[in-house]
């Protein structure tokens, strides 16, 4: 195809020689400019930037790849049920802040769930030795989790959620959530409440195991020993089936209080109590974790933790790209999250 | 590195030499067996299968890219705010049935939201034309989609959910809200219903449009005029003042019923509804649309219409694998939502 006709054609875009033509320079020097290499005049360098503008370019990923061996793309892979996507309420809102930080950036995420380890494996053996990611953002942290190794061992990038027991050189990025179920804990002993139950998520993950420590030794911290605790599973049908076995256990056990590990459970649970004629809070309190869109439209409306899993995405998504650029960079730890009082909480119903 | 400091790594992960040692035969042949080359015979071709599964061994995405020359991922490219992934409960199960089958096949989603037409132009490019996917999910189908010149014109493979009003050789995927909606309104007429709201979501979607019109054409068919209608936008908050507003009508014009264009409204209208102490389904009738996950669980549980886009998800993908495949492919037409029927929904209040 000539120049003639690659002009007339309806789809043709500006190309790298537009762009030195009318900055009045080479296209090496575009090349440069583009990717942050040393060595072009600051005059130079405006004149570029100026052009790409003006003709609405924007630089060729496959050049861009070819000349700095990046992919220009990050990769996130979950050992889950792809159902987690819609049904825990973290997924979808830290997703969305990584890929709003990713569009700023001209970057892409590779998604991948998997249903077993040898997959999980595989994927990230795929992605890092092709390099069709330039490093991957690693939730669901497990106990002795052998992703830090493999991800070692392929000499890729990554960074963590929340800090790993193990000693590795990829940052984390975190967010403790002790403070927002201790205060959620404390709240609710200055209410009155002492029969306070616990309904957790899967034992498999460290957040889940780290949150249920946390509300026993906030109870601990008040003389107050730990209530039932149900593991359950963070789904709704979950909430319900532990809220029944917690309202069927005998009057002198039964819980005044309950909270919850997440909103979808909590959620499903106040609704199981209601229809069962128990009435919230005047009878049971609620607390949930995550503070998620329906919760101030609930009746009663559900104290919960507020976690903002979006800025938690935003910021994985722009550490993981300092270390990609070679940017000296450190842990980071993100403000706690924070209780949020509605009206599922009052005083403990008197004996 | 030589061959004996690999056996001694810890990570080493069995080769595709291993896989033809074990399976008396050449690497080549192998190569064959997982390309799905013809020319193997069918005893050689079983004990390459044998010997991958007994070594544990899955092909390496990047031998298979170099030998036939794709990527082993498609793309879905959103040009909407990525909150909308939380916010709209269309995209994260869509997504998640996309995962869910393409983890099947050991393949990626290449996931962007872009904020404006020149980013997905561009996302749309780069993708293609570096071959860094076989394939895109075209949604949110808009009146003369530019979308699908620039697809051909990648000389790439696509499928769109639903039909297009552009002539074009991508399939469609094809699920159609209408028979739900209607089947809605005719539930609500049977229980003796006149006086049936409507709170839609925003009117610049085409799908938004169309639900709303079969609402109007349904009453109409049992010759009762259209209700109120408020023009919402498929938020928790969203939901609940529109059904402030309906509640606040004269007696002889508030409804009885209200049909929602997605559960989230619904679920706050509802909450909303019980804490103003009006009885559901007593004296108002609540009906969804989704079937979300906690609608099953909520006080009362939610009459909805399940979409099920988990089940498009896969689809759309079955699809597009199809296409890339060069199999012969055709639109296809999903079953229509259904009316799940549940405990919002009741009798008429009598005048």
């Amino acid at each position: 195809m000539s120049d003639e006709s690659i002009a007339e054609a309806p789809l043709r875009r500006p190309t790298i020689a537009d762009v030195a033509r009318r900055a009045k320079t080479s296209r090496g020097t575009v090349s440069f400019v583009i990717n942050d290499r040393p060595g072009v005049a600051p005059a130079t360098r405006q004149r570029v930037l100026d052009a790409m503008k003006e003709l609405g370019w924007r630089p060729n990923q496959l050049a861009r790849s070819l000349s700095t061996q990046r992919a220009y793309a990050i990769g996130f892979i979950l050992a889950r049920d792809p159902r987690a996507l819609s049904s825990d309420p973290f997924f979808a809102p830290f997703i969305a802040g990584m890929e709003s930080r990713l569009d700023e950036v001209g970057q892409f995420l590779m998604l991948r769930f998997v249903a077993d380890t040898d997959s999980e494996r595989a994927a990230y053996a795929d992605l890092a030795t092709q390099r069709r990611v330039d490093g991957f953002v690693l939730s669901d942290l497990r106990e002795d989790d052998p992703r830090i190794e493999l991800l070692s061992s392929l000499q890729t990038n990554a960074v963590t959620l929340n800090v790993t027991d193990k000693t590795t050189t990829f940052p984390a990025v975190s967010r403790s959530d002790e403070p927002g179920v201790a205060d959620a804990v404390n709240h609710l002993v200055t209410l009155g409440h002492t029969k306070i139950a616990y309904v957790s998520g899967p034992g498999r993950y460290l957040h889940a195991i780290r949150r249920r420590a946390t509300w026993q030794s906030a109870l601990a911290a008040h003389g107050i020993s730990a209530g039932h605790s149900i593991q359950s599973d963070f789904t709704a049908a979950g909430g319900s089936s532990a809220t029944a076995a917690l309202l069927d256990l005998p009057a002198d056990e039964r819980p005044t209080a309950i909270v919850y590990a997440n909103d979808l459970m909590a959620a499903a649970g106040m609704s199981y109590a209601i229809s069962k004629g128990v009435r919230v809070p005047d009878e049971l309190s609620i607390v949930g974790y995550d503070d998620f869109e329906l919760s101030a439209y609930l009746s009663p409306s559900l104290t919960t933790v507020r976690t903002d899993p979006m800025a938690w995405g935003v910021a994985a998504v722009d550490q993981l790209l300092r270390i990609i650029d070679g940017r000296e960079t450190t842990n980071i730890a993100l403000p706690p999250p924070v209780l949020v009082e509605r009206g599922s909480t009052g005083p403990a119903p008197r004996p």
